[in-house]
C-alpha cells in the first residue's frame, strides 16, 4: 500500500538549505518524492517554489515524514484547521500534542492563520478562541508542560501548523558571520569589534540586551568591565546564579574572588572563607538591595544593577552556598523568571555559563540574536547548536573579552 | 610590635606534606617561625612531632596565620575552649563564625574535645550542650547557613578547634593511586579493574555506594550496564537530575536517547520530541513509581531503582523540561536530600555530571572514597581538587567505562 | 560593465548541497545569477540539472566566482582545454597554477577529459602528454610543490578543470552515519560495533587498512588490542612517530609506558628513564627489526608489524628522543612515505594523534573512508573538517575503544 | 639480607617538599629509613639538614631508592667519583648510563665536583678530562643520545652525581605565582600585567627572550601585536614551524590567514588557496629574507625578524605544505637549532603551540623562566608539568593575550 501527500515549499528554499533538508528527510525516512512543480528564483531576490508529492508505504511513515517536513518549512497544500484537544488536567497535555520548534509558527484556526505568541521550543500550543461568532480576538501561545491547565485547547496532530525556519539573510550581516563551526582559531579582536557594533546597533534601535553570566566573569577579573557596561546602559537584564552574585560582592567586600585577589593575584589565606562570610553578611542585611542601601556593597555588577534598575534574576541550584535571599530557589519559578527575560530580549550575551545559558536558550525563539562566549569550544558548540538564525560563538577568555568589548563600546566607537 | 603563639604538629607530618604546608603558610603570610622541638619519626611507622613559635608583627596577621595553620593540622599548644555565640536569627550566623573544612574536626567544649558530626565544608559548627552539670551528652555538628536557627550556639573565632587533614596512607592502596594530576593518557582497563575491586571491597564490607550520574550515561549507551549494576546490588543510592530520568525512560519507551537510537544509531525523525512525550506520559501516570507499576516503564536505571528499592534523588534545575513529578524543584530541599545521601555513602561514583557531582562533593567529608569519571579533563580536575583523601579520577568515555566496569564486577571477579 | 558566464550543474545537486553552496557563493562574492534551466530529479534516483548565467561587475570578481563554483562542482558549459604552463624551475610552480581540492578531478587536454591521478589537496596538477599524434597515453597527476620539476606542464587558470565533490549517498551507509557535529554524547558501544563491521567489510573486499596511531594507545593500555589486530591481519599499514614505537618497546622491555606500569598502575621509580634506555638498546641493536631478530623485543605492536610484514612508517619530529634508527628524520622524506601509504589505503583509522593524522589526512582523496578517534572533541572536529565523504568521528577513550573494537572484530563477529 | 646506605639532605628541604618526596620514595619503593640527625632551620632563612640511613632487602631495591633520592636532592654522605665508561660507538651510550634530570647537576671527577654544562633532561653526561696531571680544565656536559661519539667518557651508575632541584623561593616572586593547578578561571588582565613586568625585568637585566609560537597567533589576529614586540626589541629569538611563517606572510600578501580576512572576517572565496600561493612565491624568491629584500613581504612577524636581526628557527614537520626554503626539514638538525636557542634563553614564552613548546621545553634547564599560554588547559598542564621552577601557565585566548601584553609592555609601563 502506498500513501501520499502533496506538500509545497516557498521562499529562498535552495540557499537556505530547506530543499536539501526536505529531500534528505524523505530519503532518510524511507519515503519517495515526485516533484511536480519547481520554479527556481532566477535571481537572488526572487523566491523559489516547489510542489512535490511525498509517498511512503505506510500511513505512519508518511505521517512522520510530513511531520519532519513541515518542521523544516514544507507545508501541506491542502491546509486544514489544526486539531484542538482539551487538556485533561493541570500540567497534563493530551496525547499526540504538537511539540513546538523555536521557529516562528502559525496555527490554522477557523480558516485563518494565527501567529503563535511567545514561541519557544518543546512547548504545547494553546489556542484561545475569541468571540464565538467570529474568530476575532482568537490567539495562540506556547505553554511549557507544567503551565498547561485543565481544559486548555491544545494543538494535537500535524495539520494546520506552519513553521518558518529562518532564511539565509540576502545580505551579509554582522551576525551569523561565523560560519563553519566553532574554533578558537578565529580573529579575536576583529570579532569583538563586530560584536561591539552589533551591541551598539541593538541599543540604538531601542532593543533590549540580556546578559547571562557565570562566576568566571568575576574570577577572571572582568567584573569591572561588565559593571561599566551595566552602568553605561548597555545591559537591560541580567541572568545569573547565586555564585555569580556572591563572588561579585565578595570582591567588593574582601578584594577577592573565590579567595584570590583578582588584582594582586595573592591568595590571602583564609580567602577561601570570604564567600561564606559574604553570604552571611548579605543574609544579615536582608538581601542585595538592602546591602547596597546600607552601604555594605559599593561596587560591582550587582551594585550597578541595583543602582541602575537593571532587572536581575538569580536562579538557584543545588551547588549553591547560602543562598542569598535574592536567589530564587525553586527551579520552575526561576525558569519562569528567565523566560520573561528571554522573551523580552532582542540580544542575548551568554558569558561563560553553560547551565544558565542552556536554560535561557531553551526559552528563546530562533529569531533572537545570540552571542555566546566561552573558553571551552564544546560549550560554545552546544549552545549554538540550537538553530538560532543570528548567532555568534566565540571561543575566548571572558577575562580579556569583556575589557576589550567595553573598550570598543565605550571608548573606540 | 611582635606577637607570637606556640603551635604543635604531630603525626606523619613530613610525608603528608603538613610540615611543608605549614612552613609555607607562615612565609606566605609574612610571619616568622622558630622551631623549638622537632623529633622526626625515625621509621615509616613512627610519628613525628614539631613545636614551633610563630610570630608576626600584628595580632591580625598572627590570627590569620594561626587560622591557616590549624586548618592544616597545626594546633595551639595551649588549648582553650571554643568560643560559642548564639545565632542572632534563623539563617543568621554570628559574626566571626568558624567556617568548616571537609576534614574531621574536633571542638573543645568544657575542657573536652567533641568530634563534629556530619562534617562538611563551608558550614557553621553548632554545639549542643548536654546535661548542665556535666558535658555528658554534649555534641557538635555542622550546619549549612540556611539551616542555622536563632539561638544555636555557633563556634566563633579560632580557639578550641582541631582539624585532622588526611595523612598519606602508610601502605599503598587502591584508592589514591592516581598521582600526578589528571590525564587521559593513563591505562584505562587496568584502572577500571582497580575501581571494580574497590567497589567490590566496599560492598563486601557492607558499605554503601552512591552513584551520581548525568544523562551522558544514557546518550552514550551505558544505560544497560548501570541498570545491571543497580539490579545486582552494587548501587545503594542514586543522585541525578530530571534529564537523566527522562532520557532513561525515553530509551525504554521509544528506543532513543535525545532522539538517537542508541543501538542502531538512527535518528528517527521526530525523535527529538520523544523526551517531551516521555515527560508528559510520566506526568499523566503520576510519577516514575506509578509508571513502573502501570507497566509503562519496563527497563532501565530508574526502573531498576524502583524495583530494587534503591533510594533516588532527582534534583531539579532551571534547564529542565517538564519536570517529572519526582523531581525536587526547590534547590535547598534537593540539596538537603543529596546531603543525606552523601553522609550515608562510603563510596561515591560521579559519572559525567559536573553540577550534581559538585553538589554532592560539597557535602562530603574528606574521608569518603570518591571515583570521578568524565571525558573532560577539566571536570575531573575540578571535582578532585576538593581535598578528598581517597579519590580516583579517570578521563574516559563513560559509554565504554560502565560496560567494562560491569564486566569486571559481574563477570570477571 | 557586467561580465557573465554560463555554468551548469548536474547530479544530486539539491540534496548534496551543491545548489545551495553555489547560490551562496554567488551571493557572497557579490555576483548575480539567472537560472536558465532547472530540471529537478523527480525521485531520489533521478538526477537534477541546472544551467545558469552568473554575472559580476568585473572580470576579476567573475573569475573568482567561477573558480569557487567549479570547486563545488559547477562547470562552465563551454569547456575549453586546460591551460598548461611549464614549471620555470625545480620546486617552482608557474604563477596562477591551479591548486587542487581533495575531490576527484578531471583535466581537459586536447579535447578529452583526463582523470587526475593521486588526487590530494593543495597540489599542482601536472599533465604528461602521450604520443604526439594523439593523446593516447596522456595522463595527469598531482604533485606537491616540492616535487614539481622544471619543465613540468602545470595546469594554470580555471578552464578545462572539472571537480566532483562527493554526493550524498542514496542509501544510508555505515560510514557517514555521524551527522550533526562531533560530540562525546553518542552511543559508544554501538558506534564501535559499526566501525568493526565496516573494518570487516573492507577486509572482506580485499581493501587495505592504514592505522595512524599516537603513543596514547600505549599509555592507555590498548597496546595488546592493537597488536592483536595487527597479528590477525586487520592492519595493512601503520603510521606513527618515534614516541609510539619507543613506548611500545619500552612496555615490552620494562613493563612500563612513560614510566607507568600499564597493568599494576605502579610508577616504578626510575621508570621515567625506561624510554631512554629503550632507545639506546634499539640503537645498539641497529633498529627495530634487528631488535626483534635478536630476541630483544618479543611482543607488542612493532613486534607484530615486523613479524607480519606490516609496512610501518615512523616519522620523526622535533620533540623526539633518540630517535630510533627506523625513524625517518627528514620531514619531506617522511611525508612522501606517508603519502604512499595514504594513496594505497581504502580505510584509515586515526587513533589519538593529531600531528600524524593531519599529515596523512592532507594526502587523502575525499573518497577514502576515515575513522577518527580521540578524547579531545576539538581534535576530532579538526580532522573530520576536511571534506571526507565517508568519515566517522568518535570522541572516546582509545584505551577502552581498541579492546572493545578488537573484541567485536575478533570474537563477536 | 638487609643492605643500607647513608644519605643526607640540606637546604630548605621541608618547605621545598624535598623531605616529603624523599620519605615518600623510600616508602613507595619498599625501603625503610632511620633518621640519624635532623636539624630544622629555626627560621625561614636558616637551612635544615637531615641525615638518614636508608635500607632495603636487596641491593637492586636499594639502588633504585638511592637513584630516586638523589634525583630529588638527597646525596650519599660518602661521595665517590662518578663512574665513567667510554661510549662503544657513535650514538651508542654504554649500558647503565646516567640519564639526566633538568635540574642543575654536578659530577664528581677526581675528587672535585664539576657543574654539568648545558643541562637538559634525558641526556647522557660526558666528562672531558683536562690536563692529565691535574683536573684543571676538566669539564662535563650533557649530550643527547644521537650526539654521543665513540669514546666519549659517559657517566654510568649512580655514584658521584649531585642534583639540585629548585627550592621554593624565600620571597614571593612574580614567577611561580600560579599555584594550585591550571585553570581558565584566573584573573586574566592582572596575570598579563605580571607577565609584562617580568618580561620588562628580563630585558632590563639584559636577558634574552625566546618566543615559541604557533600559527594560532596569526589566525587569531595577534600578528600585529607580536610583530610590534619584535620591532621594539622584546623578542630576541623566535621558534616556529613552517605554517606560522606561511600564514604570517599570507596575511601580508593577501590579507588573510588560513583564508580568512583577520580584520573584516570575510572569507574571500579562493582564500583557502592563499597559503599555497604564498609558499610558491617565497620559494620563487629564494626564501624569506630574499622575499623581504625584494619587497615582496613588507609587514608581519617574519618581516620584523628579518629587519631586526632576530634569530628565527623554522622547524619542519610532516604536515607542512611547501615547505618554505627557510624551513629546516631534518628533525635532528631542527632540534639542535632549537637547543641552541633554548640554552641561550633567559625567558621562554610558549604561545599556542604544543609541538614546538614540547620540543623547546625538552631542552630547557629547570631554572629558565617559562610563560605558557594556550586556550586548551590540557596543553598548559602538559607543558608546565616538566619541573620548571619559574613558570606561569595561562589558559587564555592568544588573540586577546598578545594585544593586551603589548599594550602593557609598550604603552602602560
Amino acid at each position: 500500500m502506498t500513501v501520499s501527500r502533496v506538500v509545497e515549499l516557498e521562499g529562498h528554499i535552495i540557499d537556505s538549505g530547506m530543499m536539501q533538508a526536505c529531500f534528505g528527510i524523505v530519503m532518510d525516512l524511507g519515503g519517495a518524492f515526485d516533484v511536480e512543480e519547481f520554479s527556481v528564483g532566477r535571481s537572488k531576490t526572487e523566491e523559489s517554489y516547489c510542489r512535490m508529492t511525498v509517498s511512503a508505504d505506510s500511513e505512519a511513515t508518511l505521517r512522520s515524514i510530513v511531520h519532519e517536513l513541515h518542521q523544516h518549512g514544507a507545508n501541506p497544500t491542502d491546509p486544514k484547521d489544526a486539531e484542538l484537544t482539551p487538556a485533561p488536567g493541570d500540567r497534563e497535555v493530551p496525547e499526540g500534542f504538537y511539540s513546538t520548534t523555536n521557529h516562528p509558527t502559525e496555527i490554522r484556526f477557523e480558516g485563518e492563520w494565527l501567529a503563535v505568541e511567545r514561541i519557544e521550543m518543546d512547548c504545547a500550543v494553546v489556542v484561545h478562541p475569541g468571540d464565538d461568532s467570529s474568530n476575532d480576538g482568537s490567539w495562540a501561545e506556547t505553554k511549557v508542560l507544567n503551565a498547561v491547565e485543565a481544559g486548555d485547547l491544545v494543538v494535537t496532530g500535524e495539520t494546520g501548523i506552519r513553521v518558518h525556519p529562518p532564511e539565509r539573510p540576502r545580505e551579509r550581516r554582522a551576525f551569523g558571520f561565523m560560519q563553519g563551526g566553532v574554533s578558537a582559531e578565529r580573529p579575536s579582536e576583529s570579532t569583538i569589534a563586530r560584536i561591539a557594533s552589533e551591541l551598539q546597533e541593538v541599543k540604538d534601535e531601542g532593543g533590549k540586551v540580556l546578559v547571562v553570566t557565570g562566576p568566571a566573569v568575576i574570577h577572571t577579573g572582568a567584573r569591572e568591565a561588565l559593571a561599566e557596561l551595566v552602568r553605561e546602559g548597555y545591559v537591560d537584564m541580567l541572568s545569573a546564579g547565586n555564585g555569580f552574585a556572591v563572588h561579585d560582592i565578595e570582591r567588593d567586600r574582601y578584594g577577592t574572588s573565590l579567595g584570590m585577589d583578582t588584582e594582586t593575584l595573592d591568595h590571602p589565606r583564609k580567602g577561601h572563607k570570604h564567600h561564606i562570610y559574604t553570604i552571611s553578611e548579605v543574609i544579615r542585611a536582608g538581601g542585595i538591595r538592602a546591602a547596597v542601601d546600607e552601604g555594605l556593597v559599593g561596587s560591582g555588577v550587582m551594585y550597578e544593577c541595583v543602582e541602575n534598575d537593571v532587572d536581575y534574576v538569580l536562579a538557584g541550584s543545588i551547588r549553591d552556598d547560602g543562598p542569598l535571599p535574592d536567589t530564587i530557589t525553586d527551579a520552575i519559578e526561576a525558569q519562569n523568571a528567565l523566560r520573561e527575560q528571554a522573551h523580552e530580549a532582542d540580544m542575548v550575551m551568554m558569558l561563560s555559563t553553560l547551565l544558565h545559558s542552556v536554560a535561557v536558550g531553551n526559552c528563546l525563539p530562533s529569531t533572537t540574536r545570540v552571542v555566546c562566549v566561552d573558553i571551552n569550544p564544546a560549550t560554545v558548540t552546544q549552545l549554538l547548536d540550537r538553530g538560532s538564525a543570528q548567532a555568534v560563538g566565540m571561543v575566548t577568555d571572558v577575562g580579556t573579552f569583556l575589557p576589550t568589548l567595553a573598550d570598543y563600546v565605550l571608548t573606540r566607537s
